[in-house]
């Protein structure tokens, strides 16, 4: 297994990022995989962490940490425009 | 001081959290607040965490910890819904 097992969370329908993050575990093998979102979309990867860890893998996925932090950018006007991240770390048991 | 010092984050105004945040903080002179969501506010939980600790209170108050979790309760119709909760634990450095 290579590479970083990371799942960023976006506007595709719900099932396909719990799948996903199911799938890494399964399939691919996965010891470890980081669910991540911005602004809107960090309710959403709460809802697929525990939806994954709970209901499909559950006894034997947790979460093993939770990051939140803040991005700064610039908008098309120029102006700076700050948004909230998260990352979700879940771990095999 | 005694009690609990929890924030539940709603449909109010943004900046009704991050002041009651702040104020647990200093006019009240809490050790530790703790921001609370269910659902959608999840990312409003976020965003007021944030921009209380890094905007408002920059260098004084640190993220502690997140939990987050699942409760299930049921519907009108009988059914059995499955919400997301978080909780963020603010405490001064």
């Amino acid at each position: 297994m290579t590479g970083d097992n990371s799942i960023f969370i976006g506007g595709k329908p719900f099932m396909n990022y719990v799948t996903g993050v199911v799938m890494q575990f399964t399939t691919k093998n996965a010891g470890e995989v980081c669910v991540k979102a911005r602004g809107k979309f960090i309710s959403r990867a709460v809802d697929v962490s525990e939806v994954a860890s709970k209901r499909f893998l559950d006894g034997t996925v947790e979460v093993k940490g939770i990051k939140i932090d803040s991005e700064e950018f610039e908008n098309k006007e120029g102006k700076t425009v700050r948004v909230s991240t998260i990352e979700i770390t879940l771990v095999r048991k």
